[in-house]
C-alpha cells in the first residue's frame, strides 16, 4: 500500500542521488552494457556468427572480466590477460604434442603431471612479491593451460583450440579496450590526480577544524571529562574533516593502485606527456601522510582529558589561528597549483608561515612561565589567595631586571584575564593525592579505571598543541619540497 | 658459465628463503595444483568423462578462479559464485523463453536489450558501497547470463546448457572447498588472529624503541639537525619498529578482508564457538591504530628539530622510561593474552601503569621550571653565569614556603647536573634575531628555506614527549576496554 510506495520512492531517490552524486557511475554501468552489447552482436547477428562461430562465446567472458572501471585498469587486465592466454597456449601446444608421443598410456599421465606443476608454480609465483600485481595473469594462464591441453586431449588437435581461444579473447579484448576508451573515458591518472589535491584540501580543513575547536569556549572542555569509546570508533562523528583527514590516511593503497593503472594509460587530456611521472604522486602522498599524522597528533590533544583553561588558550589565539590559517593556506595552494597544473616556487609563501610560526614560538616563550604549574602553584602555596596579586609584581620585578622581554599592552590585559579567571577557580587547582591501589582484587569491568591527569600540567597541554602545530609547519617543507620534485618531472608551467 | 650457475643458485637461494619463511605459501601451492589434478581427472579418466561429458571443462574454470589462500575466502568466492551462476541461469531461461514468443525478429532484440539492461544494472550494483564485497558475484551473474542466453540462441534449449553449466560448477566448487578446506587447511581466522596479537606486539616495539633512542646520548640529537628527506620517504630504516608500527596503521583494509573471509569459516581448531565475534577483531584493530596514532606523534618529537639537551631528558630517565616500559608490557600482555584466549581483568596491571604515569606527571610539575626557558633566561638576564647558582636557592626559598612538594636526593643531583651542562652551553641559548625575509625573490629550490625553532623553546619539547606518553597510556584504557569486550564476546577462558 502506501507504505510500500513510500520505501519504493525513498529507494529510488537514494539510488538518484548515489549516480548524482559522481556522474560516473552511471557512465561506467552504460559503458559495460554497451560492451557486452556488441560484443553479443558477434553471435546474435547471422553474418559474424557465420565468420567467427561458437567459439566467440569466450569474447563475451573476456569483456566481461576485463572491463575496468579505469582505461588504465582495463588495459592492465587486458594485459594480463592476453600475456597469461598466450604463455599458456604455447606451453599447452607444447607439453600436448610431447604427451602424443609418449603413447596412449602415457599421454593422461604426461598431462595430469604438467596440470599439477602449472597449477604449482603459477601459484607459487603470484604470491612471490614483485609479481602479485599480475596475479589475475597467473590465474589466466593457470585455467587456459588446463583448458586447452584438456580440450585438446578429448577433442584432439589442441593448436586449432588454442588459436580459436586466442583470436576470441583477442576480439573480446579489443571491444573492451575500444568502448573504455572511445566512449566518455575514465582515466585512472585523472582520478589520482583529483584524489591527490582532495588529499590537500581535507588535511587543511582537518587541521583548521582542528584549530578552531580549539579555541572555541565549550564548557566540556574545561571540564574533567573523557571522550567515551563509542566516538573514537565512530571517529568523532561532529568533526567531518577528521574522518577526511582520516581516510587521507588510509589511502596509501588506493594511491598505489591507481598511480599502476595510469602508469599503462597513453597521454590523455591535459597529461600529454609520455612516462608522466605518477610515482611522484605516490611519494607526495606519503609526505602528505606525514603531515596527516601531526594532524591526527593535534586532534588527541584536543580530545585529551585535561585541557589548558579557555583564557589561556584564547591569550595565543591570535598567533595560533594564525599559523593554522597560513599553514591551511599554503596546503591549499599546494593543491591547486598541482590541480592547475602550475609550477610557482613558494618561497615567500613558505617563509611566511615560517615567520608567524616563530612569532607563535616567541609568544610562548615571553609567556612560557603561564604554562607551566610552577609560578601558579609558587604564587598559591607562598600567599593566600587574596594577595595573589603579589605574584605579577613578583614577575614584573625579575622582567626587569635586564630582561629583554616585554609584554605589549594586549598581552598583559590576556594574562591579567587568565589570573582572575584562574583564582576564581583555585578551589579546583590543589593537587589530588594519589590513591592506595587495591592490587590484585578482581573488580567488576564498569568500574576499569581511567587514567587521570594532574591538573597542575594542564596548562602545558597548551605548549604541547602549539609544539605540534610548530612541528606540522616544520613539516610542510618536505611537502614544498616533494610538490616542487613533481612540478619539475611533470613539466608544469612556471608561472611569470 | 660460473656467473650464471652463481646466479641460478642466488636466484634458488631466495625462492628457498621465500618458501622457508612462510610455509603456508608452498602449502597453498601445491593444494592448488592438487585441485585442478583432481577436477581435470573428470575428463582425462574415461569413466567420469563417459558420465558428464565434455560441460564439465566449466569445472577447471571454477576451480581454477575460485581457489583462494583462506578457507573462508573460497567459500566466500564460492557463493559469489553459485548464487550469481543460479541467478543468471533463472534470469537467462526466464527472458530466453520470453525472446522465443516474439518471434524471429524479435528474438535477438529483445536478448540484446535484456543484455544491456543486465550489464549496466549488475555494474550499477556493484558500486554501491554496501555491495562492493560481492563485486565478483556480479561478474558472475553478468557473463553467466550472456553465456547461456547467447548459447541458448544459438544452440537451442537454454534450460539444458543452464543446467549443465550449474552442475559443472558445481562439482569445480565442490572439489575447491574439499581440497581447501581437508588438505592442510589455512584459515582466515587463524590469520585474524596472529595479526592481531602481532599488532600489539609491533606497537610495543615501535614505543619502546622510540623511548629508547630518545634517551640515548647521540651527539646529532643536540646538533641543530634535521631528518632529511629521504630518510621520511624510506621510513627510517634505522627504526625497524617504526616500519611495523606504520604498517599497522594501515592494516585496517587487511582486517576487513579476514574478517569478512573468517566469517565465513565453520568453528575450527581454537575457534570453536559459533558466530564467533570476528567483528570485535576488527573493533580492537581500530583501537590499536588509535594508539598507534600516538606513537607516531611520539615518533616525531624524536625527530623534531630542536631537541630538550640530552642531560635533561636523562633527567626523567627512570620516570619515562618505567612508563613506557609498563605501557610497552600491558601491551603485550594483552595481545598475550588474547592469543592464549584468555580472559584476565587488567585493573591491577592498568592501574599500575596509571601510578607510573601519575608519577612522570608529578616529577614533571615538581621540575616544571626547567620545562620552560623563563627562569633559565631569568637567571641568565638577571646574574651572571659565575652566580647561577643562585638559582637553585631561589626556588628552595620559594620551595621551603609552605609548598608540599620536595625533591628527593637523587632528582636534585639530576637536576644540578642539568644546570652545570647548561652553564657550559649557555653561548649556544640567546635567542636568534628573525631574518628580514626576501619576499618575492625566486631562488632555486636547492635553497628552500627550512623553518628554524627557538632553541629557547628547545626544554618544551622534553614536556611535549612526557605529555604524548602520557596520552598514550591513557589510550590504553580504551583498548584494555575493548579487549575485554572482546574477551568476554569471545568467551574466552577466565583465569583464576
Amino acid at each position: 500500500g502506501k507504505l510500500g510506495n513510500s520505501s519504493t520512492l525513498l529507494g529510488i531517490r537514494s539510488v538518484w542521488n548515489f549516480c548524482k552524486e559522481d556522474r560516473n557511475r552511471l557512465l561506467f554501468s552504460f559503458k559495460v552494457g554497451l560492451a557486452v552489447v556488441l560484443v553479443s552482436l558477434l553471435i546474435l547477428l547471422q553474418a559474424p556468427y557465420d565468420v567467427f562461430g561458437s567459439n566467440i562465446i569466450w569474447a563475451i567472458i573476456t569483456v566481461a572480466i576485463m572491463f575496468e572501471y579505469t582505461v588504465g585498469a582495463t588495459f592492465n587486465r587486458g594485459f594480463n590477460r592476453a600475456l597469461g592466454s598466450l604463455l599458456a597456449g604455447i606451453l599447452a601446444i607444447g607439453v600436448a604434442q610431447l604427451a602424443l608421443l609418449t603413447g596412449p598410456v602415457g599421454e593422461p599421465i604426461v598431462i595430469g603431471i604438467s596440470i599439477f606443476l602449472v597449477g604449482s608454480i603459477t601459484t607459487l609465483m603470484k604470491q612471490w612479491p614483485r609479481l602479485t600485481p599480475y596475479e589475475y595473469g597467473f590465474r589466466v594462464i593457470l585455467f587456459t593451460y588446463c583448458l586447452i591441453v584438456v580440450s585438446g586431449y578429448r577433442m584432439g588437435n589442441p593448436l586449432r583450440i588454442a588459436i580459436d581461444r586466442l583470436y576470441s579473447i583477442a576480439i573480446g579484448a579489443l571491444v573492451a579496450v575500444l568502448v573504455n576508451v572511445l566512449v566518455f573515458p575514465i582515466w585512472a591518472g585523472h582520478q589520482l590526480h583529483n584524489d591527490l589535491v582532495n588529499a590537500f584540501n581535507s588535511i587543511a580543513d582537518s587541521l583548521q577544524e582542528c584549530v578552531k575547536k580549539y579555541l572555541e569556549d565549550e564548557e566540556w572542555k574545561n571540564i574533567d571529562q573523557e571522550v567515551p569509546l563509542k566516538a573514537v570508533m565512530d571517529e568523532f562523528p561532529d568533526e567531518p574533516a577528521y574522518k577526511k583527514c582520516k581516510a587521507t590516511l588510509n589511502s596509501s593503497s588506493k594511491f598505489d593502485t591507481l598511480a599502476t593503472s595510469a602508469k599503462w594509460e597513453p597521454p590523455h587530456g591535459r597529461f600529454k606527456q609520455f612516462f608522466y611521472p605518477w610515482t611522484e604522486y605516490v611519494k607526495v602522498g606519503a609526505v602528505l601522510r606525514y603531515c596527516a599524522y601531526q594532524v591526527m597528533a593535534l586532534h588527541g590533544v584536543l580530545h585529551s582529558q585535561i585541557q589548558a583553561p579557555y583564557n589561556l588558550r584564547i591569550t595565543f589565539k591570535s598567533e595560533i589561528q594564525d599559523v593554522a590559517n597560513q599553514a591551511a593556506e599554503l596546503m591549499r595552494s599546494l593543491g591547486k597549483d598541482i590541480d592547475n597544473m602550475k609550477q610557482s616556487i613558494k618561497i615567500s609563501h613558505l617563509k611566511n608561515v615560517h615567520s608567524t610560526a616563530e612569532k607563535l614560538q616567541r609568544a610562548i616563550d615571553t609567556h612560557s612561565y603561564l604554562l607551566t604549574p610552577t609560578c601558579e602553584t609558587i604564587g598559591l602555596s607562598t600567599t593566600s589567595s587574596s594577595n595573589l596579586d603579589n605574584l605579577p609584581s613578583l614577575s614584573a620585578e625579575l622582567d626587569s631586571n635586564g630582561s629583554k622581554r616585554s609584554l605589549n599592552k594586549q598581552d598583559s590585559h590576556g594574562v591579567d584575564l587568565v589570573r582572575k579567571q584562574q583564582s576564581r577557580r583555585q578551589h579546583s587547582w590543589p593537587l589530588r593525592e594519589m590513591d592506595v591501589f587495591d592490587d590484585g582484587r578482581c573488580v567488576a569491568i564498569e568500574f576499569l579505571p581511567r587514567m587521570r591527569k594532574l591538573e597542575s600540567t594542564a596548562a602545558m597541554s597548551l605548549a604541547n598543541f602549539t609544539s605540534l602545530l610548530i612541528e606540522f609547519v616544520a613539516r610542510l617543507d618536505y611537502l614544498v619540497e616533494t610538490v616542487d620534485e613533481l612540478s619539475r618531472m611533470a613539466k608544469f608551467n612556471e608561472e611569470h
